[in-house]
């Protein structure tokens, strides 16, 4: 399998991440396996977080930017970190059709990923399906979300540069939203500026602090200076040692998530604990215990059997 | 001390924010079975987070708008979180002449709290120091913090209302922090809008999606407004029951972060992730092991020792 993805097998590539999703333990062991012999052909791609609200045009601009991508000779990978499938059931990347001549483009992979309550967090899975992709040959991978809160910082902390879409003509109900995303954001692309231009000049005076410019995914207007943006920041970093700065403290980071978290599942399953945490949260809820005191008593419960 | 501290005694208070800063274990005990004591007295302030950059005047804001409060009747506790004290071994409250007719004032507490490596992160003690300071009687809390990263979080994460002060004419270089700070914002506060109140307007119309106001806390004009505005604010919050809920989930959410930052500093502290630790972080960095990978190995040692 690692011989066939490392080829650019779409379909090994596929089964790799099928296998890396799975909860059962032999798969976990496989894949694993799988990860430490891919893990020399990773870490060569260009790693773009691409977020916006619904209805901001996500799919359209990252069909319009790949299909520019592949034109000039680059393999494109997109998966998408999608909560709302946990809620719903659905997903953003379920409609195959999303992204119509993407999707049956050679040089382009598409697949979302679960983000059922893994270990991991949000998008353990995401992660790994990240670096299977690389394994592959796919020298941009593009990592989507919705501009929602917790999956957000997952994206941003997986990838090298983070792109947030934006419409010209967002209403203030949408600024709540932009506020916990702008953060993260290394670019701003007001998307659907042909819509209305003033709009989009309006939508870009109102951004400070990081770069800002308009694009048509529609028309592909601005697609070409987008990516020409992209790759200047990420040479800036490369140049500067930022780059790989971050991407050592991202998989430091990583690390230490899947450990942090699979220690408070371990201890949240003590039976001491498990009993004794519904009074405690309660407690803790109404004022009447401080959180460190019931902290405490929970971890004194937890070591003394 | 309970009573000393229900008294409102301000030496009592010192004392025993000095009892829960202490690492001996046997002052733990006192100072846990202290909180368990006042809890009743706890949680009746106004709780407010006030950052900025240095030079933005921070002391003279939360000066002038602590003698405005006291004027009205309100006991103010002004507690800071100081991530440079750790660094430096200096203090942003360490100069008690900074805040020199508040701090002489019998109507108010000011306190500065180390963020020295606790369990809890960044500012275990500030929470409970603030729980004290509540029992005590203090009406308004203020928590104080520069303008950088983890102390940020680790402030909005135990106030109601988070306040950011901006100066009029900040550059470009101040855009980053700012950028990092803006999205905890319950409210921006152009300070020193006296010195070029053109510059002021301008900087209050770059700011979108949190309500931003001038003031000058050298003159006074403006704090007056800013007070009604932070109440208003609450106001809202408690009629609409996302001020009870905010505080319920601050509660939780720093129960478990001292039970993670407890279970990993065990994990740690085990030897046999002592021995196996620099070896699979160096891995992990030099990308020739999957962070998840060498996080599984690491939970196999601890678990099967």
């Amino acid at each position: 399998m690692a011989q066939a993805i490392r080829r650019g097998d779409r379909r090994a590539l596929a089964k790799a991440i099928t296998l890396i999703e799975s909860t059962r333990a032999d798969h976990r062991l496989e894949a694993d396996t799988l990860l430490d012999t891919l893990m020399p052909d990773t870490c060569q791609s260009l790693r773009i977080g691409i977020s916006g609200v619904p209805g901001v045009g996500k799919s359209t601009f990252i069909e319009t930017l790949g299909l520019h991508l592949i034109a000039q000779g680059h393999r494109i990978a997109v998966l998408a970190v999608d909560p709302s499938s946990t809620l719903s059931g659905g997903s953003i990347l379920g409609d195959k059709t999303r992204m119509e001549r993407l999707s049956v483009n050679n040089a382009a992979f598409i697949r979302p990923t679960p983000t059922s309550g893994t270990l991991g967090g949000v998008a353990e899975h995401t992660r790994e399906a990240l670096l299977l992709c690389e394994a592959a040959g796919f020298d941009v991978v593009i990592v989507e979300t919705v501009g929602v809160g917790q999956s957000e910082t997952a994206v941003a902390g997986m990838t090298d540069l983070f792109v947030l879409l934006q419409l010209p003509n967002a209403g203030d109900d949408l600024q709540a939203i932009k506020r916990g995303v702008m953060e993260r954001a290394d670019l701003v692309v007001i998307n659907k500026a042909d819509l209305d231009a003033d709009a989009a000049t309006r939508a870009m005076a109102n951004i400070s602090g990081v770069p800002v410019m308009p694009a048509s995914a529609l028309t592909g207007d601005g697609i070409a200076a987008v990516w020409a943006a992209v790759q200047a920041q990420a040479e800036r970093r490369r140049a500067d040692g930022t780059f790989d700065k971050r991407r050592r403290d991202q998989a430091l980071a990583w690390m230490w998530d899947i450990i942090g978290a699979r220690l408070t599942a371990d201890f949240k399953r003590h039976p001491a604990v498990q009993s004794a945490l519904p009074a405690l949260q309660d407690d803790v809820i109404h004022a009447r215990t401080a959180p460190t005191v019931a902290a405490r008593s929970l971890l004194d419960l937890f070591e003394k059997s």
